[in-house]
């Protein structure tokens, strides 16, 4: 009987897999570590294989499977399926992983996608979203992802860049991002950037008690700024200031484009809790225009880790009902 | 035989209509002025009147229309038929307009949308944006309208105000806008806004062959200030081009979030012409990143003052298709 959905997270550091009945529910999950020397054949066996277990812990095998959900980083054209290159996997280059994927689990249906696109999906489906038609999602992580949802639909834009909200420009002229913009959102409120905004302070003479973690562990975390800042660190505080500036400023351009019920931002970031969501709600008010009162919500996700192979299997769920 | 959509396009100065045939093709058109002295029922019969002997004069009446489609500007409750206030209508207050005029003309449905997103509809249906799935527009005008067309949709937002492009923030703690928002788009390159910047530089003493219009007309228009820049006017240039600048990073804002494959300016601003869309070229060629090459076209809309009625037809006859 064709009752499960499979979703995968091709992730830099894990290759994560859920197993779900066709109410979403999670029957089983798992993952493998991503290593640097694998080659597609290997990663293509090891999800395979992976699957294979999952399944037959809940009574079931590949036959059972109605559609498979992958999500992965891009660069990659992912409605023909092929990851252009990895992060972590150099050995990927124009790799057709869901055709491969989908072969060695008997030829089954797949649905490939990009992984902010599927975190998003998931959070839409069982997380912070649930219930909302219209939703934008930021992932606060190395980078900052982004994803739109319009009517229960993810926009994928005209060449498959829809929702990279972290380069829009919320400081025109500002710090150069990695893309080659200044002023993206990316470059102010990343934990990368955060990070690197409060290191380059402390470099160039600001007074902190951060200055301790630097010169002790060589570099300081978004998390590092965090503690700092419940200890009153003013460098700590200024720093999350301009973090939830761009943050607020982003969410008043994304109300005034797809005007989503709920915006909702994800990854290790938000371990910051209310000291980041209340600013970043600040900045918006701060920023909104005052002609009438807002229905969007800004939250954070709640769906963690899982949020991907979720979105993926939903996906794939999405897809199952759906004529070629 | 009901064959026939009509659309209705409220305007603040007058109201137009146009008779169309199941493939869109117009048939007759008309207007009637707007006056301040109409209350609900002399604008509802007028509409009636109006349409019953455009439909005459292709020897049709009210019995063949298979859908109407209206647009207004707002603030309007759209999904609910209402108009809330009306421009240039101070006797319009909370009226219930899509049920006045589908009573009027037998009970026909009826489907009333925001003018700006009628517009976008008209020119994705049948204009610059024929042919696109994905769509951004703009109307360059007393302010800055905008829409959003995703997979062939409007984006209407959770409550009707998706695509307030006009207000996306491009200059953080800039120019006050209307809105109450420091910095939006409008504040910068709408026609009047335009105007403005030129009127508030020559008081602030500014050398400019604009100086003599502004003491001689009491007012600078957008249209002098291409007429200036035309004949090398230093001032008038410097005006245009943060015109520009403003709409070139909007537009890379836009293409980070929906990816859309045309961006269409509409409006009386585009009489400009070239000098104009080469800037706003420009200035999203200097902001977006380098990553890859965009297949997003930024363009000027064609069908002129008729994309209002075909846009209205257009989304009749897509509500035509639909189940209740």
């Amino acid at each position: 009987m064709s009752d499960i959905f499979v979703g995968i997270d091709l992730g830099a550091t894990n290759i994560k897999f859920g197993i779900f009945d066709d109410e979403l529910n999670l029957l089983s999950k798992g993952s493998v570590p991503t290593a640097a020397d694998m080659g597609a054949e290997v990663v293509v066996e090891k999800i395979g294989q992976t699957i294979e277990e999952l399944l037959s812990e809940v009574q079931k095998n590949p036959d059972d499977i109605t559609t498979i959900g992958m999500g992965s980083p891009g660069p990659a054209l992912y409605r023909k399926g092929i990851i252009v290159k990895a992060v972590n996997l150099p050995k990927f280059s124009n790799t057709p992983i869901a055709k491969l994927v989908s072969s060695r689990l008997g030829s089954k249906p797949i649905i490939f996608e990009n992984d902010a696109n599927t975190a998003c999906f998931g959070e839409y489906t069982l997380g912070a979203g649930k219930g909302a038609k219209d939703m934008v999602f930021f992932t606060l992580g190395t980078g900052i992802g982004g994803a739109i949802i319009h009517d229960g639909k993810l926009v994928q834009g005209c060449d498959e860049n829809g929702g990279e909200l972290g380069h829009m420009i919320v400081f025109p002229g500002g710090r150069l991002c990695n893309c080659g913009q200044h002023g993206c959102v990316e470059a102010y409120a990343s934990a990368t950037t955060t990070a690197k905004r409060a290191t380059e302070a402390i470099e160039a003479g600001a007074i902190s008690s951060l200055k301790n973690t630097l010169d002790e562990k060589g570099e300081i975390t978004s998390k590092d700024i965090y503690e700092h800042l419940e200890q009153g660190d003013s460098l700590a505080k200024e720093i999350t200031e301009k973090t939830a500036e761009a943050l607020g400023l982003v969410c008043v351009n994304m109300l005034h484009a797809t005007e989503p019920e709920e915006i909702v931002f994800s990854g290790g970031m938000i371990a910051a809790g209310d000291v980041l969501l209340s600013r970043i709600k600040h900045y918006f008010n701060k920023y909104v225009w005052n002609i009438k009162e807002e229905k969007t919500e800004i939250c954070f996700a709640t769906l963690g880790e899982d949020s991907g192979i979720i979105g993926a299997a939903a996906l794939a769920k999405e897809l199952a009902g759906k004529p070629d």
